[in-house]
């Protein structure tokens, strides 16, 4: 676990580095967009998403270095997606990381600018990238549009700000997850693998793997925000509100299982990935061989 | 000109079917979000862009049939544009092509995400057009992404913002409109120039054009903004309100001849994007021949 820790630790340096690169300004009329944009890339998040990326890699043969440029991207949509979800007219959350929300810094206008200006700088980056080569450029962006877009984290925002309209409320939160959260994690890993020549049955399986590793992550993110007593609470697209703290750990001990088992499809080759699941799972994530894996 | 307007509306009406196939709804959950996309979409554009791709097109053989993703993803770049600009925080303009903008209809959330799904819904029809190669494909998005991002709209819709705060007013208006109206202008003939694989030198003709086109647009609509007493003229970045009326009708004129110029190169093939620019420039387009067009 301490070496997953360390490992998680390099895996920051190794991804800010290359962001500081892919963001490097040179207008000074734009000094402050930029500023904007750098506020909230580099406030201390996991880089999960690279990680994800780079670890999928690692399953095909694919080195990190050949896709610095994905991971990256990933990186910068998942931000572009925090800005504009904190907006006042959007979560209309203060506080993001334990600093003021980037338009409490530098306005709405600012903030929505960056969102957009980093959200196309991650189709950019891949797109100008010497290593890829155009059929793949064009599935992964392609792929990363998807995660993005009315499909994606825009119909999932959107589906969670008008959740109380919907019939069902579970189906609902279902749908918000799987759009939100999930769509993300199934491109950061059917992307890398792509780059690997993975086949289809080895994208099902990561989708499947990222998938109920996005939900269980996010129902998990939902409990420790109930635990902390902040966050998302309001939210009306909440597990935890809906179904109860014990639905909760439930569910999620039930999608991290899912997650693990997707995992066995890659036997032998995936030890990466469970060691990532277990950390972020923490005391979620049942044991391997634990009798709660085997699933009707 | 008589036909060229009766062209102009053909292409409306060939350009809107596409739009409206390119955004069909299949999930019920995310009605009014579709709704606000349309709602702007649909409120009488003159789809010039489109118009510019398909008249660029023909210049070099390739009939519209084959342009018709690429058209609408121009489309809908300016289309999710004008939606993201009129948000209070931005312009705050109230109206839109007469009514009331999309974030007064359907919410400053709705508007918002409508903006950034369609800007992303672009990306995607491009992407998934199977008439096109991947090689076209990668270089086709590479230039839109840059023609929205931080280099281009995004960048020119700060720069808008902040204008006041630079140190020289009349540079950073050129700046302006380059970014955020001639980008998506020469980003719709050079993208349309490559589907048509033309070289370097005329890439270069067409981008001329289209910047020049593009800029002496933006001053005709200052100037008829300014006329009509409404839209744009609070705004910090108008020609019209630094350099006043004349200088501003002198410079769209020059704008527009630069514009003709650059068409020269094209000599013998150029009569239907000829036809556009006296179109559009209506009576600040001096007839070819007049003396007006040489240039030191």
């Amino acid at each position: 676990m301490e070496s997953m820790n360390d490992a998680l630790r390099e895996n920051i340096g190794y991804v800010d580095g290359h962001l500081r690169e892919y963001l490097a300004n040179d207008r000074l009329l734009l000094d402050r967009l930029y500023e904007s944009v750098n506020y909230t890339l580099f406030s201390g998040g996991k880089r999960l998403r690279p990680l994800f990326c780079f670890l999928t890699g690692e399953l095909f043969g694919v080195p990190r270095e050949r896709l610095v440029s994905l991971a990256c991207a990933l990186e910068m949509i998942h931000t572009a997606s925090l800005i504009m979800d904190d907006l006042p007219h959007m979560d209309g959350a203060e506080q993001r990381r334990g600093q003021p929300a980037n338009h409490l810094v530098f306005g709405q206008d600012v903030a929505a600018l960056a969102s957009i200006g980093l959200l196309t700088r991650a189709y950019e980056v891949v797109l100008a990238d010497p290593q890829l080569g155009p059929e793949l450029k064009t599935a992964i962006v392609e792929r990363l549009a998807r995660a993005v877009g009315m499909s994606g984290m825009v119909g999932g925002q959107f589906a969670d700000l008008y959740f109380d309209a919907s019939e069902s409320k579970a189906a609902a939160l279902a749908f918000i997850h799987e759009l939100k959260t999930a769509s993300l994690f199934v491109a950061s890993g059917v992307t890398a693998a792509m780059v690997g020549l993975a086949g289809e049955e080895d994208l099902a399986a990561l989708a499947t793997f990222a998938r109920s590793f996005g939900v269980g992550f996010q129902i998990l993110d939902d409990l420790s925000d109930r635990a902390e007593d902040g966050g998302d609470v309001e939210s009306a697209a909440n597990y935890v509100t809906i179904h109860g703290p014990e639905a909760a750990r439930q569910a999620a001990r039930d999608s991290l299982n899912r997650a693990r088992e997707a995992l066995d499809h890659f036997a032998g080759k995936n030890g990466k990935l469970l060691a990532l699941c277990r950390l972020l799972g923490r005391d979620q994530w049942p044991e391997s061989g634990s009798g709660e894996g085997s699933r009707a």
